[in-house]
C-alpha cells in the first residue's frame, strides 16, 4: 500500500484529485462556508470502532458547522495520518463510510493529504455555500428570543450516530437571529452564543436522549444538535429565553449555570 | 491554558475566528483553489525547533501548493492538536512564526481546529484564488516543452528555510504548460506530471544546493520548488525536456530513472 496507489483509489471518486490544489468555481452572489474538524484516535474515536463509523463520523462533524450557519456542503479535503496498524481494509471501509455520508448530502471529495503518525489522525475540511449574506451568526441574539434546540441532548455516550441538521439549518436561514452547533455541551456553547451577541439567557428546561442525565445535557461534548434563537416561531424544542444582562450569563431552573463543557486542548490523562 | 483563552488570543489576529465555519465572498470571475498539509511531530519536524519555524513551515508547504497552481493566498485554516509538552509558550511562538509569513504573503488567518494527541498535529489549509480558467495544472505538459525547476535541489537535509515560489507561480500563470511543487522528490513529482500529462521526460542535468548529492536532487523530498513545463521562454533552471512515449516514463542522462521518492504514508521504524 503506497501513498500513490491510495490516491489512484480515491481518484475514481473524484474528479479533482491530481493537482496540488483543488479547484473550486464560485456561483455568482453565494458566500461560501469553510470548517475544519479532527478525529483523532483515543481523542474523538477507538480503534476497536467500525473503519466506516469512523469516516462516517469524521465527515459528519464538519458538515453539522455548515449546518450551523444554514449552508449547503459542497466540497470536503480529507486528511488521513495513517496509523501503524491501519491496513488497506481498513482505509477502504473508512472512505467507504464517509462517501456515503458525503453522496447523501452532495458533498465532492476534493483532495487532502496523507502522512503517518503513532495515532490515526483525520482532518476534515468542508467548504459549503450560502446565498450572499444568509449565513447564520453567534452573535445575532436579541433579547426576548426564544432559545431553540433541535433534539434531546446527552452528550456523546449517549448518540452514536451524527445525523448533520442541514436541512433544519437551511429552513432556519433568514429566520433565526443566531445559530451554532452543541459540539462542547450546551452550557458551553449557548455562553459563547451569548458572549458574540452580548446577551444572557435563561435555560428553563433540557430535553433528555434515553438514559442521559442534565449534568450530561448540560455539560456533556458532541451532540451536533443545533443551538438557536429566533423571535418567530421555528421548527425545534424551546428550551428557555434570551434577555438582556452580562453578556454570556446562563441561569438553568432559576438558578446560575456555570459555562463548564468539553476543552479539546485538556489531555485527560 | 483553555480552549477559549487561546481562541482569544487568536481574535486579535483574525476578523473570523467565533463562528462555526470562516465566511469568504468570492470576487467576480475567479477561481479558488483549496490544498491542505500536516505538520506532525517525528515526521515533519522534531520539538528540540524552534516554535516559530515550524508555525512558518507549516503554512510554507501549503503556501508553495497554491504558488504552484499561479495562485494569490487568501484565507488560511490552521488546526492545531498540542501535546502534552507544549506549553503557552510554545504555542504564542508557533502562531507567531505562522502569522509572520501569512502577513507578508496575504494570507488572512480565518478560523481552524484545537484539539490534543499524542504527537503534536498541525494541518494547515489555505484557500487561494486566480482569475477563472488560468490555474496551472500538471496535465498539460507537451512534447518539445522544456522542462525547468524554480532552484537548486537537495530535500530537507540541505534546505532549512522554504520560500514559497508565490511570484513565480503568478508569472507562469498563462505561460507555463504545467506546473506543481517538487515536496516528495524531483524524480517521483516529475513521474506523476508526466503521467497526469501523458507524456516522457528527459533529465539532463539537476542543479544542486550546496553539500547535496545527485541521489538527494533526485529522490529526497521537502525541496517545495516549483517544477515546470514550457514551450516559450520562462524564468527558472532548464533542466530537460517532455517527449512523446509511454506515460510517467523517466531518463537521467540518458539512462533509465526510477520514480522513487518520499512516500508520506510510509513508517520509516
Amino acid at each position: 500500500m503506497t501513498e500513490d496507489s491510495i490516491l489512484s483509489k480515491l481518484r475514481r471518486h473524484s474528479r479533482f484529485i491530481g493537482d496540488d490544489c483543488a479547484i473550486v468555481r464560485p456561483r455568482a452572489n453565494e458566500d461560501l462556508l469553510f470548517t475544519t474538524d479532527f478525529s483523532i484516535e483515543s481523542v474523538h474515536f477507538t480503534r476497536d470502532q467500525k473503519a466506516a463509523d469512523i469516516g462516517y463520523r469524521a465527515l459528519a462533524r464538519s458538515l453539522s458547522d455548515i449546518a450551523a450557519m444554514g449552508g449547503r456542503p459542497r466540497y470536503c479535503l480529507v486528511s488521513l495520518a495513517l496509523a501503524p496498524w491501519t491496513d488497506t481494509r481498513w482505509i477502504d471501509a473508512f472512505y467507504s463510510g464517509l462517501l456515503k455520508l458525503a453522496g447523501s448530502t452532495g458533498t465532492a471529495l476534493a483532495g487532502g493529504d496523507l502522512s503517518h503518525s503513532g495515532q490515526l489522525t483525520i482532518d476534515v475540511m468542508v467548504c459549503g455555500s450560502i446565498a450572499r449574506g444568509k449565513a447564520l451568526r453567534r452573535s445575532g441574539a436579541k433579547a426576548g428570543d426564544t432559545i431553540y434546540v433541535s433534539g434531546p441532548l446527552g452528550g456523546w455516550t449517549h448518540k452514536p450516530l451524527i445525523v448533520p441538521r442541514l436541512d433544519l439549518g437551511r429552513k432556519l436561514a433568514g429566520k433565526a437571529h443566531s445559530c451554532m452547533d452543541i459540539s462542547d455541551g450546551l452550557a458551553l456553547d449557548l455562553h459563547r452564543l451569548c458572549r458574540e451577541s452580548g446577551v444572557a439567557a435563561d435555560i428553563e428546561t433540557v430535553p433528555l436522549l434515553p438514559g442521559a442525565s442534565v449534568e450530561q445535557a448540560l455539560h456533556d461534548g458532541e451532540d451536533y444538535e443545533l443551538l438557536y434563537t429566533a423571535a418567530e416561531q421555528v421548527p425545534g424544542i424551546p428550551i428557555g429565553s434570551i434577555r438582556k444582562g452580562r453578556a454570556g450569563a446562563l441561569t438553568f431552573a432559576g438558578k446560575r449555570l456555570q459555562p463548564r463543557g468539553y476543552d479539546h486542548t485538556q489531555h485527560s490523562s
